[in-house]
């Protein structure tokens, strides 16, 4: 074991000869090996990592997983699975994010940097044990110390690297289904949204725009002149953002393929020829990401799309997910055959029917190919989380290198740590379940942990039908998660907000009106968490110290200055609510009418009909709103709202740059910080310092003080 | 069109030539015609009845099915299914309760008497709409009037006959896994409850016990001695409760087999050949039970096995489930056949998967088999939610006819209204996921509406793996149910109370003694309700008028006096509960140490530790406890304390019998009646009237004053 100090917090123990993930960026120097802190390890067969936790300790992390934010109950594997069915016995969603916070008498994080399968038991074999186990001997353990989570967390984001930033445009509501079949469906969609004057930025293209399935390509029929059908859309308002699998079709003449067969750029066999599996296409090679020229090559691929106008994409189908290989399909039809004619006993129908069953993404299957890894052949069972992380950095790369100072939008189904630097995740195929909503809160700050800043859920619920109540809640949740994305299967039922009776559409469009002014808030928060390494949705007790705060699950920070309190649950008439402290409740039905109410710290229920949406105010914060637009780029915001509950000081920092390219990187953007104190009982002074503002004219002020009173006051800004 | 009434509130609308169902008693007297009451009828196919609904109002019922106790937003489909997996999107499940209550500025029953499918949207394709549809024109529509939905949901217990009632034994806990194979296994169960001082009435034999899973047989190598056996556990004070299937398995020389085909008692094909369907035994014929002779022989043939010491049963796979047919099964194995050597379309692979996987429980073997109801060939798919409802009727007619006077366990999977008079339900296969916990929690008024008072879910969950938080928050609701049995499928966790940590066994044993210290309240409800055509579980709202109290779905009024307030959620320190009037919170840690509190009416954030079960007094209210026992038979009861939180005056009847005959029928039962009055600050009188009393000797009186402060009084009572 070797043991590497990255910073006086964080120190990494290696173990054997782990593969280079790249997931954390500091090196650290080597320091004088001292036991792993916390665990005690067994090493009897593979690796396990054990901790004796107290009671009443918490278990944050794990990013995209199941069950609560605080991970106590359950078994979690960290392996990337596509299995659209979240129901709350699975192990594994989408992605493998290794790292958790153990807050209590005793607080550290432990990130795990394995690229194989991980298995987190926390608690659940055994109330007060966690443990933590892999297969093989070689691995990075990076233990985290400090005084708090937040801490620990953001020293984590420190060694990981900045987060992944979208254009701004990828803020705006975006509409999604599989699939819009054609030109006329697609400017359907978009005529729709501008006859019902609901905003949208994006339009998304679905597996059926390409030709049979193959990246890179385009249907001819369907989407006959697909440059100037892109430019139309644009010039109304609209981006199309098409999808791009992982599996290439096996198809002569198809340039991918040929391309990628003719450089021996494809995952290989045991034999070493390329590896055959079935998904959408039929049967198709898999280039193996983890291959950099391999990355290059393919990342450069995306400019055929780039070319004809295309800004931003979606990367699927990259666990990967494999149907079924010839192997599964012959041994099933094979014990179909050998069945055939005989009185099954009942055990031998149910092993014919799984055989079917199981014959989609089979371990058998995931350790029947190989990755070459600088020459070295490594099965693809040790590394399977680093192929859809390494698929969306191939896209990241690529697009550096067709534009280099573009922001593309770009988010992955899989994922592993260290993919936060390319791109977003959305949480993959959930269901219209209210359940998946609740899911979709407690997900995000889990998320962010893991640098994982841009997020979100299918929006409405990706399988299933949504009833009219179902979609409203949903969508007022998700009009605060960073991509907003409204998205639905095949045979389902219509779900894009004008699809709904009149009452149905109206309480959407405004929910998404207040999306729209909400940007200059949302954009800024996200932005200072990306550059602060900080977390844009946070725990309850991530800020507030008290126990309660700890066990609430259903209620997020969202930036500095709020506090969010979704209603997820069927037919009822508003929710319980726990404030650690006074705050400022803003019910919003219309976002340009604004009462305000102060509740008192503790325990409250709240009315919240269904054209409301409840927004916290925290003491002494701020927070900036604009007014909505038909999309993000025709908003004005050359006057804002500043509403602030003040009793003492507030200040907030109003973030800002170009949102169209990597400038931000170099220090290029505006900032006006706005200072707001309390001098006497109902009077303020307000400064507004403005470092390179140069979009702001007027600042309209709303200060709520503790008697509930509202001060207001409108300033300019002086260039 | 005839239109007969029933009694002054309840009205049939008799639709074309509807089956008689059996599911209502009362004949009631042909009136003159007059258009069906609040629903307007669409008859193009089949025939719809649609209401408009306002926003405000209620709809109750549905008996066992998903989603909330008020139905609104749901699509439901009344067609007994076997489908172990009760996500939020399935429509059905084992069985078919056709009766809700529509709750608002309009408020009235209506019961689908048709045993066909029957569609209930309750709002979700319009908002507004509740649509009922059927896709025939014979149907039976019963319109129930009344001021409030219990006065409405007694009228309809009033004209569908009085509940089956258990013997008094089967309110104590009972232990089942799929399976205990053989006698020593079940011998260790006993002993490990035994051993652990946890009490229990009953051990469960699933499938496993039988010879190659035929009904009325025994495997003579699992149980070499099953008459002894069967003593040796009774005298050890466990009864032992085998399960019943469907299906009869095809094979020579099996008398239930020959003597079913040649009397012609099973289903018939289209040729008037026996159906044949596999389920556990392998290729099965099914008896109609829709023919009185087939019920009595089946019904008879228990007594293979009362006749070894047997006193309950549990009837499953009676929607039917059927595994597959040669049919099926042909057309699976002939497409993978044809599918051989393809390089199969993606969607001919799905093609081939689902053909397979939709093998079992298909439409199309439904409507391939035939009953003989009257000499008429009916096929199976018109009469379908009518199966379980006859084979759990052939078994409570059958043990009649072996015992008339007894009361025999019973409870089935399947169901429809009107099998409540001959057995009980279990809700099935659920899983270990807290939201079934909720799920059965919001089930079990639903039930008790539709007739079934004997309910309870598999505690723990028999799908997946159990953890110690679940297993004991789900028992510390169970504890409260009728039937209160723990269940698990093979291949989980062991889920019996001593198989978890000793801190878990603790909590599991204190929260079952608590049962058996209530059974004399318990019992006395559960008998009042059936007696009184009354509910055991109800809504808050159905005692309280106030709006709040109709949306509160996880709160349940048990009996005549407690609340309860069941935890289910996962790692929470206790939960948010709802008081419509000031009421007393008894925390139960150990039921022999009672501490009080009053919680006076509005919100409050309870605290409920794992160790803690929350009880609730309702104002002017008493409630008796006993003490526990290793089960209930060994209860001494002679002594019981009397819990009353007394503003004004409170009575209660308690209400006990013999247990074990159906005297009760002829009004043999004995009644303390106990009333209790407040006639200054805080001096109390007592009355006490016994009818018939024989086991009570003393009462040991607490009076909780509105003050908080506890009023000890001792009585002993004078047979």
């Amino acid at each position: 074991m070797n043991l590497y100090k990255l910073t006086e917090k964080v120190f990494k123990y290696s173990f054997g000869k782990p593969i280079n993930t790249e997931a954390v960026l500091t090196k650290g120097e080597k320091v004088k090996e001292e036991p792993l802190r916390y665990f005690n390890i067994d090493s009897t067969e593979g690796m396990s990592f054990n901790y004796k936790m107290t009671k009443d300790q918490i278990v944050w992390g794990l990013g995209e997983n199941l069950r609560g934010m605080n991970k106590r109950g359950g078994i979690y594997e960290s392996f990337c699975s596509d299995d659209p069915r979240h129901t709350p016995d699975k192990k594994s969603l989408y992605s493998a994010h290794n790292f958790l916070v153990v807050d209590g008498e005793e607080t550290f994080g432990v990130f795990i940097d394995y690229p194989g399968k991980v298995v987190f038991d926390v608690g659940f074999s055994e109330e007060n044990s966690l443990v933590i186990a892999i297969e093989e001997k070689d691995v990075d353990v990076y233990i985290i110390t400090g005084e708090k989570p937040l801490e620990i967390v953001r020293e984590f984001l420190n060694i990981i690297g900045e987060s992944y930033a979208p254009p701004k445009w990828a803020f705006g509501y975006q509409q999604s289904r599989w699939s819009y079949p054609n030109e006329e469906a697609v400017r359907e969609v978009g005529d729709k949204f501008i006859e019902n004057s609901i905003p949208c930025d994006a339009i998304y293209l679905d597996i059926d725009y390409m030709e049979r399935f193959k990246d890179f390509t385009i249907d001819e029929t369907a989407f006959p002149h697909f440059k100037t059908f892109t430019k139309e859309m644009k010039d109304k308002g609209f981006r199309l953002i098409p999808i791009i699998d992982a599996g290439v079709k096996i198809e002569k003449d198809y340039d991918v393929y040929e391309e990628g067969l003719e450089k021996n750029y494809f995952c290989s066999d045991a034999e070493g020829k390329p590896f055959v599996a079935a998904v959408w296409p039929g049967r198709c090679h898999f280039p193996d990401f983890l291959n950099p020229q391999v990355r290059t090559w393919f990342g450069l691929k995306y400019k055929v799309l780039t070319d004809l106008g295309i800004e931003g994409f979606w990367n699927d189908m990259n666990e990967p997910a494999l149907f079924y290989t010839d192997r599964g399909l012959k041994d099933a039809i094979n014990l179909a055959k050998a069945s055939e004619n005989r009185n099954l006993d009942i055990y031998s129908f149910f092993k014919l029917n799984d055989t079917f069953n199981n014959m989609t993404n089979s371990l058998e299957d995931y350790k029947s190919f190989y990755h070459n890894i600088n020459g070295e052949k490594i099965n693809h069972y040790k590394v399977h989380n680093l192929y859809g992380y390494n698929m969306t950095r191939a896209a990241g790369e690529g697009l550096s290198l067709i534009d280099s100072n573009k922001r593309f939008l770009l988010f992955s189904r899989a994922s592993y740590i260290g993919m936060h630097r390319y791109g977003g995740i959305w949480t993959g195929d959930n269901h219209s379940w209210w359940e998946h909503l609740l899911l979709n809160i407690k997900m995000m700050p889990s998320l962010n942990m893991c640098g994982f800043l841009y997020v979100g859920a299918d929006t409405g619920g990706f399988g299933g039908n949504v009833n009219h109540e179902l979609i409203t809640r949903w969508t007022q949740f998700s009009i605060f998660t960073p991509l907003f994305r409204n998205h639905a299967a095949m045979g389902t039922r219509k779900q894009e907000p004008y699809s709904f009776e009149e009452s149905t559409i109206n309480l959407l469009r405004s929910a998404i009106e207040l999306r729209y002014a909400l940007i200059p808030y949302i954009y800024s928060e996200y932005m200072k968490s990306l550059k602060n390494k900080d977390m844009y949705f946070k725990p309850l007790s991530f800020e507030y110290p008290d126990d309660f705060s700890k066990r609430v699950e259903n209620q997020l920070l969202l930036g500095d200055s709020l506090m969010i309190t979704p209603v997820y649950e069927e037919n009822s008439l508003g929710r319980y609510v726990y404030l650690p402290e006074d705050m400022v409740l803003w019910k919003v039905k219309n976002y340009q009418e604004r009462t305000y109410e102060i509740v008192k710290a503790g325990h409250h229920y709240i009315d919240v009909d269904l054209n409301e949406v409840p927004i916290f105010i925290r003491t002494d914060k701020a927070f900036v709103l604009g007014k909505h637009s038909k999309n993000v780029e025709s908003l004005n915001n050359e006057e804002l709202n500043v509403i602030a509950f003040v009793e003492n000081e507030a200040t907030y920092v109003c973030y800002d740059d170009d949102g169209a390219t990597k400038d931000y990187k170099v220090g290029k953007h505006e900032e006006i910080i706005i200072h707001i104190k309390k001098f006497k009982d109902d009077e303020f002074t307000i400064e507004i310092e403005s470092k390179g503002n140069t979009k702001v004219k007027t600042l309209n002020f709303e200060i709520i003080n503790t008697d509930g009173r509202v001060h207001s006051k409108t300033l300019s800004i002086k260039p």
